[in-house]
């Protein structure tokens, strides 16, 4: 039984509130369950050196957690004076995951920065971003089109992530932080609406895992990323 | 006439939600209008090295603002590698307000950190962290007595900050972001439950002021402080 | 009694002696006391990027404390690796204050970089860098008058601070290292040649201060710093 | 066909060099084709401060790569004060790699520390470095075991990596720099002597890849890791 | 005797190993006996800020040390985000030793970035980077005269450097670790081709030395930058 | 004929004040003509790390320069967060020289810090602050003597340092700026009462130098510092 008493196969609770802060030109607040994500799109219409006068935009993401999102309390690493290497990797891994759906020539020579920051932590909170940051882009980028900014949408196809792992000997989907802490093996994977990989990132944090055990995460990861690419559909809709 | 609209000793709407997470010993979301501020306190059960066998604690700060808290998406600090010398200023403010209504000797040998974070930026930022601050650290006390780990609270007074300025010739409470940018003199004023003064911080930002209208500032001050007290007390007994 | 024996409304010894280094277009030894700061003004025909082409000048204000000024010896903070939230207040402090008396505008597009070391503490080296900084400011202004590159002077009035506190249950004027690090309240209050306030900034180190005990510092410091300023005139036509 | 001409399963010339220099605890160089890593363990007969006292020891990595590793020369990471976000992702992969096949338990407490250091890079640089890294390991651990500081191997089974990919539009094995640069997608894959996995890392560069491609992609690295473990006995045998 | 055995004014055997790896334009392996340094010339077809349209050219230099090159392993520069006061030391003598011998004008508007990378050491490191430097500059400035980008070559003489110092009471050439880490005097000294001085650093580590001191070792020292440029010359022949 | 008229083998005026400023242990103010630096010894009760409980002390230095000690203003390292490598080697060298003239096992567990910071710079910075340096720490010894901390001096020998160039071709003492930024070579040479060297340090900065003229240097370098040292006895007898 998961500590949740979820089944195997259940995702938690999953909410996108558009329009969380009034700044932003895209602002979504992301639960999954005790999870809670502030993402936002800011629109800038300059491009980074390395991409000035190449005809094409790009889209960032920067990653932080409010030093008592956890349990315990986390150094700020404003005051540290450096991210560590986890922040690095999950915003690379945002950054990444969100162009892979962008048609960075279409999107013209501007840039749109996402920011994810965790007010509350309970696990995921790097699959939450993904998923509501890519909310968060859509509506920056419908704000383009209204302004007459693009014609078309540079947004190729829906993206999203979840986490799936092995605890206690079973796959189980979207690990919150009990299960997170405790299991073997934890693999995120961000897929697309049409049911593409876009990343696989599988860890053996205790015992190396089996094919069989990978093929299984797999399927749950298929699963519970077509579901949240409903929820998004549905709060794009709403 | 305001840009809000409001008389010129309102301020604006001020709420304070405690128990707004869920890891943190006290944790408030302090708005005042458009201003929204996440206070936590957090209960260290150690204090920094100058203190060791000291027989007292401490009560410490920090401050920061979401990227995008603002109406253009400020730099994260975080990636920056340091933190501006107003947010030093702010978080050094802050701690020295709650440090002047607690009696460290008191509190024992540990040491409750705040965290201010601006997830949504209007004006008064500084003074809504104080403000919302010291319900959070009062959270974090009550629990230490319910623990038994205090027997008396070390808590001697109420503080409460309030802006007050010269806006257009006329002295304002609560200056809002329209009224902070455009305001000739802004000034922070950080009082006690029984009206005495703890900071006061005015700055000539165009023309230097009088006499005359710094005690037109000061008596706004005081009647906002009063009103933003009683708000705090009515919270606490929520 | 005080310490220094003074009465409670006088300053101590304050002498400004101009031409200190050679290089620097103004530069000046301030002392108040045993507190002497090296304060200088060095001419930079250019602005800093956010001015660029908007045909106004600027002033700004670096400080340090060279590392044995004080009692026990402070860390450099050029081997720390960054300024203390301290140094950036005052230096933030300073650079205000003299752009509150200096028309940008009529400066031209060139910058002003003042530059204040301690190089002996005892109290009050924030108030005496103000004072002895405007009288840097004043030369090197008079240099491009000199030189024909400005027409008329840029600076609109004098200023000057002075710290004030509660020591001893009585409001001082100047307060020295001894009673700085005993007083109840220290303020700093920076005023102009016609009596008007550029910065006022009280703090109570341990009770907080009443409405009269505010009211009569800011008494003592419109004295001390019409004296100040008297001593800053003479210097000048020395 | 591949630039290199390599069938698509075969994995370049790979060597491995014991003894590579001589201060070390193990010191390998390891060749991929092009790609030269000098891997050297260092046996530390203290633990980090997170671990002290635990009856445990602990494997971590560092990575680098000399400037003029590559075909146009990188900032060296030491000048510009940082480590790229890159370089720590790498890191924490050769760590936790390494960690995953060692009983930390039986290793002591004593710290094993990993540098990998790239003298010339042509692709495939970071599987490279967990291949030779191993060797310099378990050369290391065979030093402790010769000393009598060890009665037996932590080491519960050998480990190795290779990276897999898509490049026009067929799977292919250990991706050289003109592979690497020009691929669809991009897999790293860690596993075990016994074939299960401890990482694997996918990123769709361009195109989101299809289960298809996933699964070919798993079965050329298993094929891969398993050459490259034979080469590692090889090499510890010799 | 010396603890190698070698006589006084002998060198180790010095090995100078053109094209060491292959992306550099000039990259050369030095050792002097067992002291092994990757000495790289980067050309770079711009120059510094400084230089910007002056009409010449720039060489310069980095250093840094593998950390496991020593006996014990030293912390990895990049990681505790600074060069250390020594590695600077060093790269500022490479700069200056390589521009000594470099006609700037001739070399036209482009940067040759000179690596230095410590990959085994056993004393004399700086030295060794110096001559094996000179080598990898000399190669990649053959390069640019070959492509036509220089009509004549800028070097105007060899330049190659040797330590000295003085061991158990006798001037000896060359000094390795053993020598090194126990010798009375150490002093670096940088030659050109034809006999004059470019850099002599003494540095008396315990007593002071005298003049007659001083004078044999800068004996030794002409006689081995004698002996290291024939070296250099028989490899650039080779 | 030299900038300033003064034979090639003159010293400019040199001055040593003791007790510049009040709090130090030792406190000179040392001029060479217009280079003024202030030097201070500060006593610290505890040593570095890595002499903890080896029954000996330390004397180390820093060494800084105010922005405007030169001729156009430089950046304040304190804000630049980090000190030049210039910085780093001149401090460096200060803390050599010194601990070459003290018995470390004399002095006992205790650090003496130097600090030179320079006020006004007019060539020869480094060589003035040694040689002040050594007298602010004969201060600090003797201080330590006075109040029965240490028994017997620990100062086996006064050192003083000079610079001496080559300038339009003849060999000349005590630099000043406009020889020192004009001179084809520059000394640095460190000497002891006794006529021995501590430091040698020669740099061409144009053309390589002969033996003939270093010998000559090494000439005037103990004539100059000889005068210097007689200075250095006088101000202590004074």
């Amino acid at each position: 039984m998961r500590p949740s008493s979820r089944p195997n196969d259940a995702l938690r609770r999953v909410t996108l509130t558009r329009g969380y802060t009034k700044h932003a030109e895209g602002s979504v607040l992301v639960e999954f369950g005790d999870t809670k994500v502030i993402c936002t799109a800011s629109v800038d219409e300059s491009v980074p050196g390395f991409l000035k006068g190449k005809g094409q935009g790009w889209v960032t993401a920067e990653y932080g957690m409010l030093p008592r999102s956890t349990g315990s309390r986390m150094r700020r690493e404003a005051a540290s004076g450096k991210q560590s290497g986890r922040t690095q990797e999950i915003q690379r891994l945002i950054g990444r995951s969100l162009r892979a759906v962008v048609d960075l020539g279409k999107l013209g020579e501007r840039q749109i920065q996402i920011d994810c920051d965790v007010i509350q932590a309970d696990g995921g909170t790097r699959t939450a971003s993904i998923t509501g940051a890519f909310v968060a882009l859509h509506d920056a980028i419908s704000g383009l089109i209204a302004q007459g900014k693009l014609q078309e949408s540079p947004i190729r196809d829906f993206v999203a992530a979840v986490s799936v792992g092995v605890f206690e000997g079973r796959p189980v989907l979207d690990l919150d932080y009990l299960e997170d802490s405790a299991c073997e093996t934890d693999m995120n994977v961000v897929m697309t609406g049409s049911g593409h990989f876009v990343e696989v990132q599988g860890t053996a944090e205790g015992v190396p895992f089996s094919r069989a055990e990978l093929d299984a995460m797999l399927r749950l990861a298929e699963q519970g990323v077509g579901e949240l690419i409903a929820i998004q559909k549905a709060a794009l809709a709403g």
